[in-house]
């Protein structure tokens, strides 16, 4: 019965196997990001203090990416809060978005270890941009025919405006990395505290 | 109450743990290819665009292998959402489908580092061939007193057609290996966009 | 609602969050046994074979602990299935039986690596005992008062009744490995296939 | 339907995928522990004896870091049992405790190779003092209006009492580092102890 009960919806799987193999992967990607920090080996001593020092480039990275990948799963579950069924088109979107997602830890393993390269800048918010564009892809092609049918116009709207300010602030920090890329990981630490505040769309959640 | 709800159905385990597992080694499986890319390390210079060029075959396996894991997981998730229930062979046979599912990340390596040899090429195909085979003999055993009494016939044909063109073209590109290994990768990548059509089953799935 | 509905049971918390990270840690579990084996580097031409030949112990014990986890897993699913909800005590003995689970590729790289040592026969042997002496408990433990009112008694006999036979099968493996280690390998390889047999426990599972 | 039928309350998503978000990363950080444990290599002989041996301080970190992680997990457990949705502030409240969590490998590695050092214990007790604090914010966020309506009064009081402790022995394990690490083993090891101890709050766990 229970998956089988909505008849009335037009096609497509139920959404839940999706959901698990999304969480998977995010919570697979936050926590092997840590993998890229290698641990002292030996006593130390006083050479300790030295030797975490040195990781510090590393633990920032790791921290922010933990963060990024926070945001794009909150993004993830705000639309799929509002999707009722999925069918293989949204289905491919996800996984292009988990391709990106899975990139990320490389990614930021890179930034870590080459901070002062313009490329690796580039390389590590590409990966963020290709996520963000394929989560925006995947709320285009789902507000076909896949969503609730009483959808608010306010959630229509302020879902992707939320994307479209990370990936505008992501191509900053590519462009300014070729001048400065301190700059740039200026642009990318900033970029989750404007997902720290509270937005509008939220009160539409209750439904 | 709600497992024990079912009792009209002739026996077998509700399947929701089946998907958990399923769904869980997929997503580490698409997370840990990327760990085969070893990082640039250091503060590379101009030297960073030559030692990421020389992961690009490594980058091309990783994103094969993370589609094929997709079009594999895909074939799975449609196989069970017609599926009430499973019992102790079914469980085994979707086992020795993670296993070779499990073994992918090994045999994406080897082929990247070694796409020149028929037997990198052979152990590759041959992988993605065990898993379409348990997925094959996954649907068949199923069909037995599994699935969900209305059917449609065109999913108990169409569902196995897709798996046994995976297997074909799987099968050419292990052959073509031992003429020239690069026929077969093209074979390899050739083979996720076949997928990617929408197909005819998925008129199937709204029940 | 959902979770508070069932008022008429004694005590605990619902068992979905245990089922949901037993089922994560055996997916994880399975996936990363592969990581111990490495992954020959460069165009290797005809030594590919042979290294891959070398390989072949790691790859046998991968393939056995793939499959001692899947019984492990599939005797933990059954379990679950007649349990209706999970106490702190409960947790706890899952937590164990995780910890076992866990050191599981530990136990499989030293037998991998070293399996003419019957030290190393006695840590993989004393793993999979300390995994199903909890299992054992878990089942113990939960009959006094989590499992369903209507259970049938050849349930509550014969599912600890198969933990027996894998726990004698594996201390005989330890000992004869005192012996000959070959004899110990020769006995854990026959364990699946003990487990691969249809049981009459199955009879039950439809409640 | 399924998630949209709780118009009454006030407002926020579903809970069911931060559960299965912290599930998978405590059954990923559960699982990596292990790989800090480095697998003695060939066929060592009357050596392997002596090479486990010197694992044993790495083998007790990791055993420890595992019981911490169940102590914190059950936390996590019982507080989401009594809260009904989740919003935006309470998603990044779990997200930072998801951060301590993934940090805790990093930090339990450390002390198993440095557990003579007073820093790396201050690292070690200060990821799992992060994690403590961010539970207990988690509660008082969450009782402002996202808790079931009729929480009894000892479960308000009763869950955040045994994060205090936690915090407490944490930060005397650091303190006493500084005189003698060996002292700051001791307390780590005993806090387990005093969460394995059935608790009074588990009297109202049946709503």
């Amino acid at each position: 019965m229970s998956s089988h009960s909505l008849e009335e919806e037009p096609h497509g799987l139920p959404k839940g196997r999706v959901e698990t193999l999304v969480d998977g992967v995010f919570a697979i990607a936050m926590t092997i990001l840590v993998l890229g920090l290698r641990v002292p080996e030996g006593d130390a001593g006083p050479e300790l203090r030295v030797r975490l020092a040195a990781l510090l480039a590393k633990l920032a990275t790791y921290a922010l990416s933990f963060v990024m990948l926070g945001v794009l799963w909150i993004g993830h579950q705000y639309q799929m809060h509002y999707i009722r069924r999925v069918d293989r088109p949204l289905i491919w979107l996800n996984l292009i978005f988990l391709l990106a997602i899975t990139f990320l830890p490389f990614s930021t393993a890179l930034l870590g270890n080459c901070y002062r390269e313009p490329l690796a800048v580039a390389i590590y918010g590409g990966t963020v941009m290709v996520a963000g564009t394929f989560l925006l892809l995947h709320w285009r092609y789902a507000l076909g025919n896949l969503v609730v049918p009483d959808l608010h116009a306010n959630v229509v709207r302020l879902l992707p405006a939320r994307i479209f300010v990370g990936l505008a602030l992501s191509a900053l920090a590519v462009a300014l990395g070729f001048v400065d890329t301190r700059l740039s990981l200026m642009v990318f630490l900033s970029m989750p505290l404007v997902y720290l505040v509270r937005s509008r769309v939220d009160r539409y959640t209750q439904r």
